[in-house]
């Protein structure tokens, strides 16, 4: 029997642990899922007869030792800021580590250090980080076997909400980790458009959000995601006249996204000194420029440039920051008053059911023709628990492990999955799970 | 003969150095300054016939220890993130210790352990802070003595340049630490307006920059200070209805840097990966709205709202952020580039004055009638050594020192100096070395 040791049972780990249980009994697996909070974990693991619910201190040196040598792999879904804790360990007792999280510089140098050792090491293997590499990497590979020349790069994702459950003006709903969404784009986003290097400070990346069609439904848009320019070197890209990397929103959210940031609602640094008990629409009143003529809702228009009945105005209201809704406890920044009040109104209800969509514009040159192939993902989550994002996490994760107790991994090089060795199985395995693009290839501009 | 012990003699020092010197026949003081930089603190040093130039890694435990143990008295200059090891330290060797810095959470808790200890310990006797307190102190006790009600505190200060060395549009040079110009106001402003709470987050604050006439002399304009309402604590005035603590700059300057911050040009958290030898026009091609009919100059102007015969574009054209000077090394952040750039372009040059005011303007009641106390400072410096800058930083940590040795302080309780009988002393040792407001008061409602 092998024994599988998952660190961190969140709400992306639901699908993972599924279908590790589901596999357990072909494969022989126990699975260990240790997570702080032992009751809730204990409730969540109710159903899954293959795994252990466990609580472990992971910080602490000994309790981390003894854990990881008691199994034979480790996925890790912990926050990121101790995954070089479990990876130092695993190189120390020659444990496989995976994880869905950015190999950062510290990360990257361990997993060589593993590499070398002849471990199975590898980060990066969720969503995004992790789908969108190996589903491009198919691509460009195509394109280069073909003998094409690559001249630009868009990729563009995003969590959103099925129609179905779609019931608030901003077409949205938490199903990631709130606080990444209320701190989006702040920084400056760098991209390449037609070699020229675009930067867009924030907040201009949510004003110049730009209107994208998928699959025929143009109800989209897409806002530049920070990080465009490393992509280069990661996706083997590295003089390519075009890249860009972007979110996807439904149409309208980023112009109200604007609004918030613009108000400052978005701030994160300073703790408010306001009173207890301060209302939402005593804080809006602190926030816009005085003028006794005018009502709160029009002088939050005015001060937004934009008329009353504009939709971002509804959107506003929505939230209820005209209202005398408790902001929460004194001390905290704009941000965290924001964040405490979009858990609540973004929250996921029973049964909705959550859509993440990917699509990957590859443009290229062929004999003086101008081709782009367009790749698409629409995925839907089944309900509140087992979400999109719960499974498209959670499956690579879990289809990677499967392949790795198959004997069905070469040995890597790299620390994210950008080798075919690895992303082939891998996808090819998602797939069979519902995992999977749409290609179309479309003429540009004719030789 | 007393050993004192000044550690950092970084820009701020000039001046504390050489008053130190100059007491210290008549005190009986030897005084060690202590740098990373031994040549440079050498060649300062050199006409300092009472200062030894040492070079000791103050983060060494052992060498500073010894280095305490040898001194009866501690000045500390340093960067405050090393404060507390040198508190720490003085505490076990019951040393006293002096500084400019903010005292923060950690500062104050060991300060209350100095002088549970009967050990002299203060932060905050600098300029500001440091004199503003001071200052505010008087007034405040002496409007409560006289028995009236304050109901509005507003305190303005600035590190500006003297009219005769006013040589550029931006009627602004560096006297003081360029990171904390280049990223003031990143956070959301807080003060108190006539019982209403006011937040302005950030880059609202310089948008909203109001003018001012100090002494008759209506070139000032101020911008919100971040932090005004803590002060309501420091300053004994808990329930005060309105307060605001102000940045001074000279007329103009405020929307300019609005336009910077705009631009994204303050942004300090993204590491830009540009090309080798990039150039400011480039940086600034990159950065706006790409439109083919239109010049840089023209384009910026677009963005910015503004005509391109408005004051900003002369401000901004000054800085040659449309010119083909290289930016700095890649990998840098916004913010870091434009910090060379005013490193260089808003450099002192030889006997160029800086000029610092402060204002205070406290309004009360008595007897139903409402005045206000206006008391200002304004300040030159000698040359682009002798700095008001540091003169201000310099003189209260210096005659601070001296009383100490004198015994006419007092044991104190808090940290900073509200208490009268530190401000008291210092206060009018400082009107001897030519630091001396002037008030007026006037009647603002009659009875």
């Amino acid at each position: 029997m092998k024994k599988i040791l998952l660190l961190g049972a969140g709400r992306s780990a639901s699908t993972l642990i599924k279908y590790l249980n589901e596999e357990a009994s072909e494969m022989n697996w126990q699975i260990t899922v240790v997570d702080a909070d032992l009751a809730l974990l204990e409730r969540k693991l109710s159903n899954f007869t293959h795994c252990i619910a466990k609580s472990v201190d992971i910080r602490e040196e000994a309790s981390r030792e003894k854990l990881l040598e008691g199994h034979d792999f480790v996925i890790s879904l912990l926050p990121w800021t101790l995954h070089s804790l479990v990876a130092v360990d695993c190189i120390r007792l020659s444990r496989p580590l995976l994880t869905a999280s950015y190999v950062n510089e510290e990360m990257r140098l361990l997993s060589d250090e593993a590499h070398s050792k002849g471990l199975f090491f590898m980060g990066e293997m969720g969503l995004d980080p992790g789908i969108d590499h190996m589903s491009a990497m198919v691509l460009i590979d195509q394109i280069r076997k073909d003998g094409g020349e690559i001249i630009a790069f868009h990729s563009y994702a995003g969590g959103l909400i099925a129609k179905e459950s779609d019931t608030n003006p901003w077409h949205y709903k938490f199903t990631w980790n709130p606080r990444n969404i209320i701190l989006a784009g702040q920084g400056t986003a760098q991209f390449m458009d037609r070699g020229k290097l675009v930067l867009q400070p924030y907040p201009r990346m949510f004003e110049n959000a730009f209107p994208l069609e998928i699959n025929g439904d143009d109800r989209y848009e897409v806002y530049a995601n920070r990080d465009s320019l490393p992509y280069r070197q990661i996706l083997g890209l590295e003089d390519i006249p075009g890249i860009l990397r972007g979110t996807v929103r439904v149409r309208g959210f980023s112009k109200a996204w604007h609004a918030l940031i613009k108000l400052g609602l978005t701030e994160s640094q300073t703790h408010l000194m306001v009173v207890d008990s301060m209302q939402w629409f005593q804080l809006m009143d602190a926030l816009l420029p005085v003028n006794h003529q005018m009502s709160l809702l029009e002088r939050c228009a005015d001060f937004l440039g934009l008329s009353v009945n504009d939709p971002v105005m509804d959107q506003l209201k929505w939230l209820g920051i005209f209202e005398d809704r408790i902001i929460g406890p004194p001390g905290k920044a704009l941000a965290d008053y924001l964040q405490f009040l979009l858990e609540d109104k973004w929250q996921l209800e029973e049964g909705d059911k959550d859509l993440v969509v990917m699509e990957h514009r590859i443009t290229y040159r062929k004999d003086g023709t101008t081709y782009q192939i367009i790749s698409t993902m629409e995925y839907e989550g089944k309900d509140e628990t087992y979400t999109a994002m719960s499974d498209l996490v959670g499956l690579p994760l879990g289809v990677t492990c499967k392949l790795f107790f198959l004997g069905k991994l070469p040995p890597v090089t790299k620390p994210i999955p950008v080798e075919p060795g690895i992303y082939l199985p891998v996808l090819e395995l998602l797939k069979h799970a519902g995992v999977k693009f749409n290609d179309r290839k479309i003429v540009i501009e004719q030789a």
